[in-house]
């Protein structure tokens, strides 16, 4: 697939924890070592005025704001002209099939995000939910994608197999492997293990990569996101979501012990003086602002979620994501690959949502 | 309750990836330090002619062992004198409700303890699956009890909230209190939050809470499991397991991260010199040594697991769990809250298993 010439971002600069502070600081760095990239920045008037003279940008005014606290119908039904909306609808084609931007960023909350994206956009024929990526670090130095991280609970096997098609189009998109492994995240390597709901998709996936459609590795355990032993897990939203969290409790938890043990008492102290530039490295390298940008998958447009809490730097990460993601035409990717899945496999699509595919 | 004055624990000498060599080095140490503690040493003649002089020991011969990879099958039906089982036997009152022990402990393979204990021992009044508890170690200082950590996927509501009465007995007797705080493994604290299942268990745990039965704390999160946010931590076991992997998953790169920084270059490792004393209290702490112990819970005796790969220290460590459960009366705990539980909340049997409660 041909990259992209010209990528167009839409930003959402109101969103997150820290507004245009740090949303316009992210925008500029990334302008700097993105030549080829092009701006939508959205937000209020008032934000917004410091960068009618930046070069590759447009602005487009919206004059409300989705809190990170609003709950998603506040997003969806009373502010109706919110940046993140107004953001997302930057992706939205016209008639002529014509859009203002390639892909969209915020840091607004997740849910609503999720919420106004599927309303303004739709999904793509063959998807019946979307799922979010994240990208996890591994020991291979690399990073794993894992999904859904998003709010599908109670997920059929029929869903997990659209997760894995529309995250191997993810990884083909961002690290430009056409086949990536597919894990299937369970309690166990052996085919027998798991929940009835795992054990069929099991058996889905297994079919799909009989028929060359996908590469499953087979089930793999919330541990081999961490080594790396496959490009994409794939799990319901329930269990991403613990395994998400447990991860970033565990993290958190050894660092807290990092930290009592070096100032326990004047001696540590000092070899934490010693220490300082490796501990630093060490903690660069942890550092989950590096991780940031989730991708909202499955929707007829490219959505990025930057964490609430990001900074510029994280910020940027996640508009790097976009950006390369929309290079890479990984809507194209997710729409192809669903497509010839389910041409070969019509038991992949959900029972509940009739599949429309091209004769 | 008052405790058990005399504690007989039944080991399983021959189970774990080292066997004799380690579980024996285990028990002298645990004698060492526990004065009303006595021992039942089950194994093989060979591997137990050391111990015949032992005092406080009592040495009972098997001639099979369970391998850490036979299928459950095997340890089940074709082994029937393996140490594990003959280990589990001693937990089986006689005719006059007399036992030979009063826990027992193996670190043989987890599937095959589990159905050997089932298929012995069998579960108590009004528990429909046994589960098994980790214990994780949180920012507090203490140990965070979460269940099920098993092979019980596809729980019901009344499955979590007989995990969430197990948990609370076992945190009562291995720490003394009385109302521990119980949390709702889930993907948000609002109660609107989480697949339907978990809607109900949260639904029932509320009742339980409101009618003075149980201390519930509400929803929690996978990070809340290290924060110590409560005592104790209910899931299902395929969440339960995904939630351990990762967690182990995350810990060993952070460990690999560390060490690759240390070991970069000349200087790095001579900051590693000066920092070693604080690193190895670090790694002291993070030990999954530490909280080596699994209880297996609602079998009518005291089963503990100690991992398949535990040194003399994780042995010890997992029997001296057992101790302290044995002496706290943890059995005794579990049947009295079950049936208190279910007394006051019929809702609360599950609805394949009738349940039994004192007239």
């Amino acid at each position: 697939m041909k990259p992209l010439e010209r990528v167009r971002i839409a930003v959402d600069c109101m969103g997150g924890d820290h507004g245009p502070s740090v949303t316009l600081a992210a925008c500029r760095d990334f302008l700097a070592t993105h030549a080829d990239a092009e701006l939508v920045l959205v937000g209020t008037e008032q934000a917004l005025a410091p960068v009618a003279q930046w070069d590759r940008c447009r602005v487009v005014l919206a004059t409300e704001v989705v809190a990170m606290d609003d709950p998603v119908e506040v997003a969806l039904r009373r502010k109706r002209d919110s940046s993140m909306r107004v953001a997302i609808q930057q992706l939205k084609p016209d008639a002529a099939g014509a859009t203002q931007a390639d892909a969209c960023v915020s840091a607004g909350n997740t849910g609503a995000l999720m919420a106004v994206s599927r309303y303004i956009l739709k999904t793509l024929d063959g998807i019946d939910r979307p799922a979010i990526a994240a990208m996890l670090p591994n020991s291979r130095g690399g990073l794993t994608k894992v999904l859904d991280l998003g709010a599908n609970v109670d997920c059929s096997a029929q869903h997990l197999l659209q997760f894995a098609v529309m995250g191997s189009a993810l990884v083909s998109a961002l690290d430009g492997k056409e086949q990536p492994t597919v894990g299937l995240l369970n309690i166990g390597e052996e085919i027998i293990k798991g929940s009835e709901t795992i054990k069929q998709a099991g058996e889905l996936l297994r079919q799909c990569a009989a028929a060359g459609l996908i590469n499953f590795y087979g089930n793999v355990e919330g541990n081999d996101i961490f080594k790396g032993t496959t490009d994409l897990v794939v799990c319901d939203g329930f269990v991403g979501n613990v395994a998400l969290k447990t991860s970033e409790g565990v993290a958190s938890l050894m660092g807290t012990l990092i930290k009592e043990e070096f100032t326990r008492n004047l001696w540590t102290r000092m070899a934490a003086v010693v220490a300082m530039p490796v501990l630093n490295r060490f903690k660069a390298r942890v550092d989950h602002r590096r991780y940031s940008g989730g991708a909202l998958l499955g929707l007829r447009g490219l959505v990025f979620k930057a964490h609430g809490s990001s900074d510029a730097l994280g910020f940027e990460r996640a508009m790097s994501r976009a950006y390369d993601a929309a290079r890479n035409r990984l809507l194209d990717r997710v729409h192809e690959r669903i497509e010839v899945t389910l041409q070969a496999m019509p038991a992949a699509a959900p029972a509940d949502s009739p599949v429309k595919t091209a004769a």
